[in-house]
């Protein structure tokens, strides 16, 4: 692989030149613009990672295409063990970054698209994978990030993509050349899209017959023509853009994936770089495995963070002098409690992995949207726990202009004081670390991130396989198997 | 009352030259300054609906002291009906405001100083209750605003008061003069201080023998000598400083109640402004009192705000084509239930209220501390629910500028169009709504406004007659009721 | 009022003959047959605070109809006082049964038929409201039971009641005679019935057109011809059954209501006796009605069982040595919060209270469905915070024979002692009450009694004002209120 | 393996003569006695499976001490297939039984002393593993069910073991010989204790010095002498005892493990059965890894009966017409998602076990906590929403004799019908299967069984490395490691 740390990685984007806009301006260097740098820092961790000797078996793989040593980022899983070293190595980066390091949405998309490509083969006789396999050695060797592209805008949403008045709310095909497509519509909350090189599109939904045109998955190019994103605003985004140290709660990195509006105004993909095209008996399928994918994942980067607050909490007490009590006990117990919780779901959902029809591995999908469904209750009530435990100074606290004020910096000092020994510095960096991964952007993320809670909900019941359970109740309640009510 | 409508009270702040600190820098006019102009503007609303005939029943009262028609923030409640009325008021002005409007702090203070003035004179022969009156007649009569002063810092919370390193962590008596007294300290998390015209000085806690200089309750007027706020953060306040309109989600007022920091260096009082001096043997009781009718107003105020993010999201899920998804109804359905069952704890509060022997009402002592508890969990859910209906967009769209953007206003107007017929506007105007009233700081003053939950439990556990209900048990146990366990 | 204390209550039942099936055979005399003599007990509690000069003045009233002094479950509420102390006295006689009472169910259908009578007199010209004084004032006077009857087997419940294969699956009338009708049908889970004097039967459902024969409200004496009970069973019903006075845990009154499948086969009713007959579109209103009365009884009662519960498990505790844990008192806390937080909502929706037309004062309806709905989540909490602190014991205990038995007996003492001085025997009853009042059928009553779950929902969802909520919404956001989403 | 099915166990049990005593009196024959036969039929299905190819790769194991197939139950874990292979054996016999088959426990115990037994003999040169290897030999090849005693009787729980007045509250050596020990005391809720071949006795808590008599760990033959067994009593107890087919509601198998009380009066051990005697450093480890292993079996019997609960309410939704329901399909949903959750920790504690020094497999300490847990919330929960969806009847149905009644049985035949061709004894069935499964002693067993709750969240503290967790905050808020509070 290429790319062989984060300084490379860094160095990789700065000879890209996507059109990006945030707040009304063009951002003309992501690695140096202070709205994207921080998420340019979280998303280099991962390549960090893979230079260091004690996660170098986490971080890296060896390609079942080459041989050759890559980032887990950009490895199809081969067996369970792949599985959960994934697992563990999101937990990791969480704990190192605090937020989202952006790379599994592409990494995700890639292993959904590998194994859907084999079966529309297999179906179509068409040779979508071979396609696949030649562009994802280039991003394997030359260990690029991908950003994932599923989410469409939707516009009305009570009504399919065929009947919205507007059909660009939803990517689809404009054009059929000989030696390609091009493509219009957007693709909205794209974690980590711009300090990414490459973009996956994929559809969004499951399409009938009639949106043949928007089962399209392709590869572009981030600086391709016609690519526009706008960065988003995010909760504190003007203490980031202001460089406060102190403020901004957590300096190096982001508070979540850096997301991005992402359009595409007639853009061009060549015939190498398309893996469905109108193939929509198999975009509801994929779009089943890209999303158990990513939602097992987010059992484990988001306990990540967990352990980050968990930590917050836990010191912010020994300096407030309440780490001894029973109840800040008893709610640092629950919030490792929930944390372990959601985690077995990440680590259980892998342990149940299969294999799919391509050899690529799956995560068990019961498990594996249960695992989500958890992130979108339990890091709310964690945050909760934490707030309750922090005091409401994290709400109420002056700034670091009064902090270092020749005024009234004695006073903030005087009164912001813990237990003796400690800095009030530290208590004050811990309590606004604690309201920077507490509130707003942070939490919504966490609840909408790979797929809203209703759509895990509506998985949990389709596998909940109801008539095998049905029989077990028969069996106990001594009530013959074959009696059945009508139309049940 | 002097103060009639918004504008006059706006007017009477100018008028005044507290000594206040936002970022590093003294603010000259707390009704010009972008951070305290919003909650000066919610505050206000308390004046303007005295002046609105649809509202006056409940805005305004009868002053017990003279007959006078007063603002009902300044009044000694006199019965159930005033109780009630306060929680109709409270929710009302909490769904005008959307925020914390501040006035109640005072409110409460009042109140619980009143009672306990009556009965530290029964027990002492002092003249606290005719000093108060003196004070509380001009206060009615001029209709100000008082910030209620309690919460001290506490520096290591694991020591009492009298066992600090630092004496000042609790405000206290530094000099005793015929005339006076003076005072040293500090006041955390001071809701509406900034534009406040009177502070009431309260002790935090219970308090022994030798904490009896901790033992002081008094009126010192805004701008009095000695006196500094500084002005806290709080989550969004950027947008807010840079006024920006739709962003800011909620322009007009702020999104708590603007907190400050409240500095006593040395402040001299009068002896006509001092309820209590050095009776710590009250010190319990009076923060028992303020706290049970502070914590029977959040059930009606956050109430308020939780209907306004009840229409929030209902109305945004009209605008993106879900509101008739049953989930959708469900989450809603739960929103309005935690609601009210939130207001229904302020309102049965107030409902069992009983006389104190000053003839002053109090309520429902355990069902008030019920209340807040609530508060702690119920406005996390609905929050919670709230962003679950609004969507990912909340944490990821792109600023005002970008709407406005030549380059890329278009996209933005084109990817967030819901239903037909609704300005792309008002979407994003309900979603920076929703943004702003769950997360960070809004949410932070729910769990630790009018004491953290802990405080609460603790009440809880007290008041519980468990003895009492033990009896129940044994009744219907068969067990004879002098048979106990030795200790218990 | 002409039955004046317990035992005159108990005496009446004796001189009625109704028929009733239990376990397959018939019960001759309900106050002497151990499946119905606790269920009687628990219905005389009712009549005996009457007599007490501590309770009479909240288990009496004064009749609007004669002056006289009645019991209060036979008054019409005329004020919010009515309405308050009814929820006082229903927490009252919790806490003295342990269980249900069974007088709410015909006080509540009292109340309800009053005011809707009152209203389709208005509009039809009826003269229902005449002939349900005559009968009333008869129960006033003679203060008589009523049992009321409004759950019906509904059949296939995917089907309206015109839609039944068996018309019977709802009560109706089979035949109109001059002198009145007959009726044919069925009512579930008739609270009190088997010990009742009187039957009201009400319609269960609002009924459209077609189901005119449906809407029939009329009064019924117990051992009418065509009359038939079949007594269900219960949780512990055998221990019960066989005179047990440890195991069956609350050896004097029962765990739930006694109810029983109350069967009408051509039943004839003669018009003084009829309230509505056919005025379908007064179905919906009546059920409506005695829904919400008989919803914010449930939070009075049940509130009355958990403090049975309470201070159950706190006795427990001193016994078991465990009460000073913090964890003990943290969830004790728990279960007096819950029970108080149920407890609020049926004082304010009492508080709220309002006059019908007819002068009959109704609950806040939407606060009584909030308060309903919270039974069917906080008494299940607190059921199984019980379970937790008392310990497995009450699962696996030997049974009161090996307690007595020559061989074991003195294991069984030796091995469930407690701290010093305290009777095994103590212990064991403690536990059991606590098995009997967590386990089953009690459970199941406080799910489904005074309608399930769902129903508060619907009913929550429709009274919740979104159209008023979306306003103040747009107000902060700024969003004229002109602007609409079609078709909301 | 000696014992090849479940009828040879129940030949085998009645070879046996234990002393049992029931409501008062004797049991001769558990085998055919009404209140133990269904427990003996639950742990009967441990021995069919293995019996059955295609459960046999779960059910069965190979020995690794003679290399011969034996029953997984009394296999020493090997790897983390062995954990995982057990995990979804015992969900596939919770699903088959509906209760608790009984054999974990002394499964589990074996396993946590084989681990402990080698690390005593390491640090203090016994031959304690040695023995342990003969006697579980013998357990392997003649295949016979351990019960493990673990839990003392503990008197007055505010005291240490050495501290209560009568010692025999922990089970103790009263006597030490030349060829073996004699010990006294009792242990409780011994689940599957009446029809287990053998006791594995091991201590309940960590010890001090002054507790080293009882630090005891031995095998003892269940009919020894001076062994006695009380048998507990259940929720429907007494329709199981009549032999009721329908009410008893899963008439096969019993609702849990069978609880009694064991006591030890003077019963003698030889030498060559104590695994332990004495060193009480290790009676803390012992409980530990029992504990962890117990408390991860939770997860997966448990969802084997939250399956049959799941499908028991589904069938009796399609019965009464109500399936198609959103928000039934909604409580399924959760009850399905709960289950998941659940089952999710068992397979992560399990996929992430590891070796202890001794070879035998310990699954992960902090999730198998985490695991026993979720059970004491989720099992109540599941159990809530299945009483939601079934409907009150299943708290008021007519008994079964009254369903064969000449004179009522029609009555309850017509009023009972659900949708058409689906006979009425099958929805009666299926509400009495829920009730059995939903009432009393079923939850109070997922409460306490394997560890009351504050036992977990003990260890879920102690395990959160929490300082791992405070170095991670410090990193991202930038604050030195090195600073910290004294005394923490």
């Amino acid at each position: 692989m290429k790319l062989q740390n984060g300084a490379e990685y860094i160095d990789s984007l700065r000879r890209l030149k996507p059109v990006i806009y945030y707040k009304g301006k063009r951002i003309a260097d992501v690695t140096r613009h202070s709205a994207t740098e921080p998420h340019v820092r979280a998303a280099a961790m991962t390549y960090a990672l893979a230079a260091k000797p004690e996660y170098r078996d986490l971080a890296t793989a060896t390609s079942h295409l080459t041989g050759r040593t890559i980032s887990r980022f950009t490895h199809v899983h081969q067996n369970i063990e792949d599985l959960i070293k994934k697992i563990k190595l999101l937990r990791i980066l969480g704990q190192k970054t605090g937020t989202c390091f952006q790379r599994c949405v592409g990494f995700d998309g890639i292993n959904a698209v590998y194994s859907v490509a084999y079966e529309i083969d297999e179906k179509y006789g068409t040779d979508y994978l071979a396609r696949l396999k030649n562009w994802l050695t280039y991003i394997q060797d030359e260990n690029l990030m991908v950003v994932g592209a599923m989410t469409d805008p939707k516009g009305d949403r009570s009504k399919a993509p065929a009947d919205q008045s507007d059909p660009d709310q939803y990517v689809h095909v404009v054009e059929r050349r000989a030696d390609g497509v091009v493509i219009r519509g957007a693709k909205l909350h794209m974690t980590g899209a711009v300090n990414s090189h490459e973009i996956l599109v994929m559809p969004t939904t499951a399409l009938d017959e009639r949106s043949r045109d928007n089962a399209i998955v392709c590869a572009i190019p981030i600086d391709a023509p016609g690519v526009t994103m706008i960065f988003g605003r995010q909760a504190g985004d003007d203490r980031r853009d202001k460089l406060e140290r102190i403020d901004v709660g957590k300096p190096k990195f982001g508070v979540v994936g850096g997301e991005a509006v992402l359009v595409f105004e007639d853009v061009f993909v060549g015939n190498d770089r398309i893996f469905m095209n109108g193939e929509n008996d198999f975009a509801g399928l994929l779009v089943y495995r890209f999303a158990a994918h990513h939602r097992a994942n987010y059992g484990a980067c988001k306990t990540g963070l967990m352990d980050v607050l968990t930590g917050a909490v836990s010191y912010l007490a020994q300096i407030q002098g309440t780490a001894k009590g029973s109840h800040i006990r008893d709610k640092v117990t629950e919030m490792i409690h929930l944390s372990e919780t959601l985690y077995s779901s990440s680590i259980a959902c892998s342990a149940e992995g299969s294999p799919t029809p391509s050899g690529a591995y799956m995560v068990d999908t019961m498990l594996a949207n249960v695992c989500k469904q958890n992130v979108t209750r339990f890091h709310f009530e964690v945050a909760r726990l934490a707030t309750d435990i922090a005091g409401g100074f994290i709400a109420t606290m002056p700034s670091e202009y009064d902090l270092k004020s020749a005024e009234v910096g004695h006073l903030v000092r005087k009164y912001f004081t813990g237990v003796a020994d400690i800095p009030v510095e530290d208590r004050i960096k811990i309590g606004r670390l604690i309201e920077a991964m507490t509130g707003g952007t942070a939490m919504v993320e966490s609840m909408h991130g790979a797929g809203s809670p209703q759509a895990q909900r509506i998985m949990i019941f389709r596998e909940g396989k109801l008539a095998e359970k049905i029989k077990l109740a028969k069996a106990l309640a001594g009530i013959p198997q074959n009696v059945k009510p009508k139309g049940d």
